[in-house]
């Protein structure tokens, strides 16, 4: 099983405080060892109603605690308004690069990115030839199949409401093979997926906002003042497979139900 | 306009010696500030004669001299059997995240990666929904019109010399727009396009292989002993827009011409 982390902003924010955390358990807090990935979904769209269409995607076979790209990570305040992360205890698949999450594949000029934790069991999906799994893990083979079906459903880029229609569809279709907690974006929203099995991890999600209060992280012995890093306008929801703090309204997602953040804010279902 | 780098091995390579002087062209010794963009094949295939499926892609839109990226990678001895690098210049396309090469897109289970250097006038071919520019670069409209072609061309991944061929048809419609340097590589070999306008920047090639001998930098003052970092059965091939060393045998590729590297050797034409 692997975590999944992912934040959705207002504004374009910095990651690195909860990511410290999140990567503790990368080997100190947790177990998830075999790789590491993040994606940051940037400006600049001409029309930021659009999103944001740049993305960069950070991968590595190591642990999350000593790669050095997870070192580089956590000292270059990259801000986004995007972010999903992933950390990765390999259970299909072999512990290599082309089977470290997140993924990317491109549709419609946008890019598209998606993270798994969970295992789906006797899925075999038929693929077409638009989209193919480079390498060998059953997450990777759900999300081609979610991006072929995509590409078959829509003419072009719709709506994020049409979007989510589609996706719920898709994503109970995926989750009846197994335990699938899942964040997907295309740099306009953020899409997450609570695994419907009782038995298996859940989802957490936070929201932040005025006034910020103090955070004081779980896996790790830091603490930061909210208040001193954000202004009055900044709003962000923060997602992760377990609380990453101990001084904040943690909720757990509800089983079966796809959730969609847009600026900082969960829109209603 | 750009510069490009690349390097072919036969084993897994560290590029951060050869890296450390293209660098210098991103603000010292050269102006291309508008970003840059690393790609490395890596391992493990089952089968290593079809080569590394596993790719990342590092990109800032920052200039490679100051990217903490950048600093991250020159720190960092990934090894890898291909490499491609991009410092831009901007002409087409502002300063973003998305406009940054190398562009990655994935096809027949296999990433394709690809960077360019030089201008392309009214080049404006007719895409299909396979494979759209999330940018605004005539780089990326190329790459993606030469993935459709691939994808028209054959029904599932060909070899290396069918692959040429195609390839060699594509480019040189490209290049009949403009300028046409170019870098491509699907992990298993690394085709490299030198544009036919004699007034244009030019790429060179130069074969390191046993006996190791001295290399200094041309761009910074930092020399080393290649012997000592080479074992009797190493071999590569480095690719740039300008020579990176002064004291090794760069050779200018020619002009219009498709040239292919595999395990660090040039392929007959």
């Amino acid at each position: 099983m692997c975590q999944l982390f992912a934040m959705n902003g207002f504004h374009p924010a910095d990651a690195r405080f909860s990511f410290s955390g999140f990567t503790q358990r990368a080997g100190k807090t947790g177990n998830h060892v075999d790789g590491f990935g993040m994606a940051f979904f940037e400006g600049s769209s001409d029309d930021l109603s659009l999103g944001d269409k740049g993305v960069r995607v950070f991968v590595d076979s190591q642990s999350a605690l000593h790669s050095p790209v997870a070192k580089m990570i956590q000292s270059y305040p990259i801000k986004s308004r995007q972010v999903i992360a992933h950390i990765r205890k390999a259970t299909k698949g072999g512990v290599a690069l082309q089977n470290c999450h997140p993924f990317v594949r491109e549709l419609w000029g946008r890019y598209w990115v998606f993270a798994h934790n969970g295992d789906l069991e006797s899925f075999s999906p038929n693929l077409h030839s638009s989209f193919s799994p480079v390498g060998d893990t059953d997450s990777e083979l759900a999300f081609c199949w979610m991006m072929q079906e995509l590409l078959k459903s829509h003419a072009g880029i719709p709506s994020v409401a049409e979007l989510t229609k589609t996706l719920r569809d898709l994503m109970r279709r995926i989750a009846s093979f197994g335990t699938f907690n899942c964040l997907f974006s295309n740099g306009e929203a953020l899409w997450v997926h609570t695994s419907t099995k009782p038995e298996s991890p859940q989802l957490y999600m936070l929201e932040r906002h005025y006034p910020f209060g103090n955070a004081s992280l779980i896996d790790n012995d830091i603490s930061i003042d909210l208040a001193q890093h954000n202004g009055v306008d900044d709003k962000m929801v923060i997602v992760a497979t377990e609380p990453l703090t101990r001084d904040e309204a943690w909720v757990p997602l509800v089983r079966g139900e796809l959730c969609v953040f847009v600026n900082g804010e969960c829109l209603p279902l």
